[in-house]
């Protein structure tokens, strides 16, 4: 049969290709170049990037997909064992249900953040920019993105070790972790005391480093909690934790038919 | 341009079509004879039954869309709420991460349920089937989907008054009915005590009586959690809960690093 | 057992509590109050709107969630067919795949067009702020919230009639019809033309005149697809179209390695 | 304040601890002991087998890895697409719509020839076994799970490979690849020809070596696509398709409303 539509030439793609005999990522032959010679972060960078990845490029993928995977019981791990324990049959809906949670309010966070590093990079003052914006955020009394962490005081550790492996890598040009030291300097002279730069900041710098678009840094959190997830469905497979949670939280939370006692500053 | 494909002739769709200036639901025009003159019970049964629903539809599919909606913080409430408070930005994920728990563990019984009641209405012997299928699950330590409600003793009081309104209605040809309290009367003997119908156990016969397939069944209850759990988002951004159920699962489940001491028989 | 956590005192639900016999929806016992007397609309508005919905409020929530049901092969239902083809032991999963594209794009710009709304409303004056959004989109070139429909042309049939349905309640206020009114005479003046109010701008309106808060207004758009793409997946169960689908889109995006010759301006 | 619930004892977690200054995945410090020395893989075993992962596990779950990553325009990531396109704020819930149609009809076919290669390693005749097996399906006109494939004929190469790959690790005591291979004779002798095994097939028998339980294996798909289809998004980013395949499947899709016409044997 035939189709005609209003779109003049059809998009392509660059990512892959099969024929009967054969599977193509990008140019490379699945079975002949990369299966049994490469890693999973090897491949996975190779497609997102559009490039050969350097050694540089894994150490730095493979340590900001490490520190994401895992921050025990999150709203990401407890969403997916309670879909896991109603839905055993579908792993995979578990673990979408726990990526949502991959939002705005936690990892999303680095997006913010590296926008801001984009910006102070573009700056003709530097400094003054990343003063601007910290005094910015201190006026509507929000934190900077990147940095602040209501876990981990007074430093997240996870910051200064991916910092610090950045650091000694002297293939990376360093231009995003000059912004974020600048912009680190700005928010404590803000503050009036050291504030941390956390994990998610940190991770803006060192992907930026690596040439990942700001739009993308997301992904990375997400291929690492999907990782993180498996893991919380097999835990929930062999120490069981949802009915726990529920009766739980069904026990702590109860009924209070009458809204102007509870919140009256938002009726 | 032009396609080829394989495929002989392509699908075709009886839901919508569109031009410039309408739009149509199957053969109604939805702005002439639509709006302002049907609910949202009646074009959702006209959409996924295919056909113009009868006044004694609506009423079925209302009490059951009422029925599902709620019970209060479920692992679907919890796990909508967890990732509306993630990402507050993206309300549709939310409720699409809590729909996710609507799996086979809670209302996917309903069509366990439905597939046992077309079984009774094929066989020779309806009785002796219905004891067979409980003596069955006796012996496999199962509940007869449709059966028992670990929150509800003695009596699932949805399900009764389900069977009431059903039973009350002369237009409804009864089958399904029957075939519930066949299995229901071969239950209670096998247990030798008086087990519930849950509201799942109904549903089935109530959605059976007006010509639901099995395989749509759990579509209803998705509806209804839809909507149930937009409630709790609204509910979520007047009296947020999500923070105090992450402290607190996180409060109660420690770290145990030792896999023999706590389940030696799963290693 | 005993947990301690650091919050001061829980949250609490008014939507639902149940004890071993009874189930209750704020104030309403479910089996006595709503089963059999209550419609789908009338018990989903109760529980999101904390309210006895009164027969004006079910009229205008009624006409809304029609109207957000269908659009046809939308992106919405192609990726629920698509995920309903590969997990059909999965329909919720399926449905909760389409409805997150009920995102920014397309039905989320109701919330971008109330919040206009709620600005005309605010403002000292109306007509003036109205011109002065209508012209900040035109100099960004961006449609103004709730205007113009590629679909549909001059006019979007169904706005013009939500429009007309609401006009007709003698209870509402007007004032979000009064906004929206003043934004389109703004609209069509910066252009130099008539500017269709779309489907959305139209809901955007008619729920803000019976009191739904912005941030919840998406809410309704959910709970509307939820029916519609069940409606698609009952379809895709009687006339597949996933594998037609899959194979006219590998049919025609084709494989070009070629990053250079396609997006120079991206690169 | 104080919390009581009817549970015992509250389960344990294996995978997280997080103290203010520091983070441990198990019993190893994240950044001390992982953070720079450890690869993706490495970590991601070592949590979901909880375990310390050999080379040979990383070598064979890196290619398992990236075997399932990438398929081209398939189910997952054209929904994955048409979803980012809706609501491109939202990356997470674009790949989790994508990974949902990770289901029974594809990869979840590992599972399945997973559960066939263990009941031949129980089996007091595994020949006798599989060619029961073999036939049963072929009496039931179903392929066998992990043989065959509609894209790839006469043999599906990633499956040979990976057995290749296996076959050359003396670590692994082989017994899975034995009970695939005893399967594949059967399924051949009983189609009188030779049957492909199938990318998922020698995945069930690889992970099946490496000691993953079958009702994980699905994870690694899991974790796979999803790196496949955050490529698939940036690709979107840079070459748009969505719209393409919308407006393609909607020229392609006509309006039929006659059900009889369409389906008879359906209705």
């Amino acid at each position: 049969m035939t189709v005609s539509t209003k779109a003049k030439a059809p998009p392509t793609t660059r990512l892959c290709r099969h024929t009967l005999t054969s599977l193509h990522y990008g140019g490379a032959n699945l079975v002949d170049d990369l299966m049994g010679q490469k890693t999973f972060t090897e491949v996975l960078l190779m497609q997102i990037l559009g490039r050969t990845p350097r050694p540089v490029d894994m150490r730095i993928a493979d340590v900001v997909l490490i520190v994401l995977m895992e921050h025990g019981l999150t709203p990401s791990a407890i969403a997916t064992r309670l879909v896991y324990m109603s839905a055993p049959e579908n792993l995979q809906g578990a673990v979408a249900a726990g990526l949502m949670a991959v939002g705005s309010s936690f990892v999303g966070t680095m997006e913010n953040c590296s926008r801001l590093l984009d910006r102070l990079q573009a700056a003709a003052d530097p400094q003054g920019e990343a003063l601007a914006i910290a005094r910015e955020h201190q006026a509507r009394k929000q934190p900077v993105p990147g940095f602040g962490h209501h876990l981990h005081k007074p430093v997240d550790p996870r910051a200064y070790k991916l910092l610090d492996l950045a650091r000694a890598e002297p293939e990376l040009p360093g231009d995003y972790l000059r912004a974020l030291e600048t912009l680190s300097r700005a928010v404590d002279t803000a503050a009036g005391k050291p504030i941390t730069i956390n994990a998610t900041g940190a991770v803006a710098a060192l992907l930026g480093e690596i040439g990942v678009p700001t739009e993308v840094m997301r992904g990375f959190a997400v291929m690492s909690r999907a990782a993180g997830l498996v893991a919380h469905v097999v835990e929930e497979q062999q120490r069981p934790s949802g009915r726990f949670i529920w009766e739980t939280v069904e026990a702590t939370i109860s009924f209070d038919a009458d809204p102007v006692a509870l919140e009256p500053e938002q009726l």
